[in-house]
């Protein structure tokens, strides 16, 4: 595996495979690497010639108050899972090199920015965005893989491929769990063992709406009503918000449709959790 | 030559002199094109393997009191001059396929966007940066070839380049004048004979600061009532903004420097015209 840190590298060899017609897949990530994002590169390496995964933390996707500081990082063991998953190249950018201005030059997507995620950490998806559109300008990508558990992500990337007419196919894969069901996240790492522990009931809220969802029971206020309730049986977890809405534009539901996203994000202690199920 | 209006059919004409190593320099232009967008093409076809210009009258660039609706369209005026200047490829894409939805994905360049042309036309060069990102991502060039007569436009696209790390040159080719010194622009068509004669009164302005600049006369003030001074000589012209800015960042100079720019914008009748000198 080679290990990347020069832009102006990674584009030669960006340019380099797609003259030579291999393909290019490219799985972008914030380190910090468990299985979730492993089976991106697994997926990545079946079907491209090619696999980049780049370990970037983006600053300006993170609120003052927010984590970036003591976001998770683990180089040597974020090596170590790329190899194992079949990367190619590991590209590692260095802060400097990717923002040598103060940040003036953005890529929004209005509407979908602001709702949810983007309601409560204002400028998340313009940091996300920006740093994607950036990532693929200097990877060239053909394809490239996200985790479904970033739902609202996805769907923002999604529009930003189709707005901005980017020639990379967005695929994006299912969310890998712990066996209690709790989503990976390079997050997970800051919960204490209590934490943990009840930070568990995130999945069975989601379930339980599903269960509640195949007996027939499909009104958005009653599968939210459930997830309220499952929630609140673990103490000290405070909902961020919990939306039954639209998979594609992601607008609110007030009515039960064929396909139907749940949404949910919640705080326990200083850690933030997001989750997602889609009901089809 | 060959007119392309599909943007999958340009995207896949790219991808093949790309992967042909064949070089792509590029020139977008709304059109009613002028020797000033000849220029550019016969500098692409000099430098570069493959030639593709663009015609795309751009609606999102243009603010809701202003002349998109009766901006001037000559399709087989245009054609002609793009064959005769050497043109490969033409690409008229439409815009219900430039913009299938009601556009919210936009590139903006903060800061420089929003002073002088971006104060009186709020949008405009959000509109700019974004169907120019657009249409890179389509025609893949190596090069891009904008007039200097826009120059705040060329800031705004070399700094967006720079920002999102688009593997393209922006190259900028000095502005082409009428014999009386007046930039060329499809925007001058809409002068009445007597406005067009007056319309001369710009670069006469502009001429008299330089020529006072190369007397040793530096201080921008001085040079802006020169240049008020000359564009009062003709009745019914508005000064929209008339503006000595550093070349880099565009941030209006109290003091004299080594390097200055001239801006100006002037309304006649209906019709608004900018022009600019550089001083080195």
């Amino acid at each position: 595996m080679k290990v990347i840190t020069e832009i102006s590298e990674m584009r030669a060899l960006a340019d380099g495979s797609r003259k030579q017609g291999r393909t290019i897949g490219f799985v972008p990530t914030m380190g910090f690497l468990h299985a979730g994002h492993a089976s991106l590169m697994r997926r990545a390496r079946q079907v491209c010639d090619v696999v980049v995964a780049s370990i970037f933390v983006n600053p300006i996707q993170f609120g003052p108050n927010e984590d970036f500081d003591r976001y998770p990082r683990d180089e040597a063991g974020d090596r170590a899972t790329c190899e194992a998953a079949g990367v190619d190249v590991l590209f590692m950018p260095k802060a400097p090199a990717m923002y040598p201005d103060t940040p003036s030059v953005f890529v929004i997507v209005e509407g979908i920015s602001d709702i949810l995620e983007g309601a409560v950490r204002p400028g998340h998806f313009r940091g996300v965005a920006t740093v994607v559109a950036k990532l693929f300008n200097i990877v060239k990508p053909h394809q490239a893989f996200f985790g479904q558990k970033d739902y609202q992500q996805c769907a923002v990337i999604r529009r930003m491929v189709k707005g901005l007419n980017m020639d990379v196919e967005v695929v994006a894969l299912p969310t890998l769990r712990e066996p209690d069901g709790l989503a990976m996240s390079s997050r997970n790492s800051y919960l204490s063992p209590d934490e943990r522990r009840k930070a568990a009931v995130i999945y069975r809220a989601l379930s339980a709406a599903e269960q509640l969802a195949k007996t027939g029971t499909m009104q958005p206020e009653v599968l939210k009503n459930r997830m309220q309730a499952v929630v609140r049986e673990a103490k000290d977890l405070e909902i961020d918000y919990l939306e039954i809405v639209d998979p594609e534009g992601l607008a609110p539901l007030a009515s039960a449709q064929d396909s139907m996203a749940l949404l949910i994000a919640v705080r326990i202690g200083r850690t933030r959790l997001i989750d997602n199920l889609l009901l089809q």
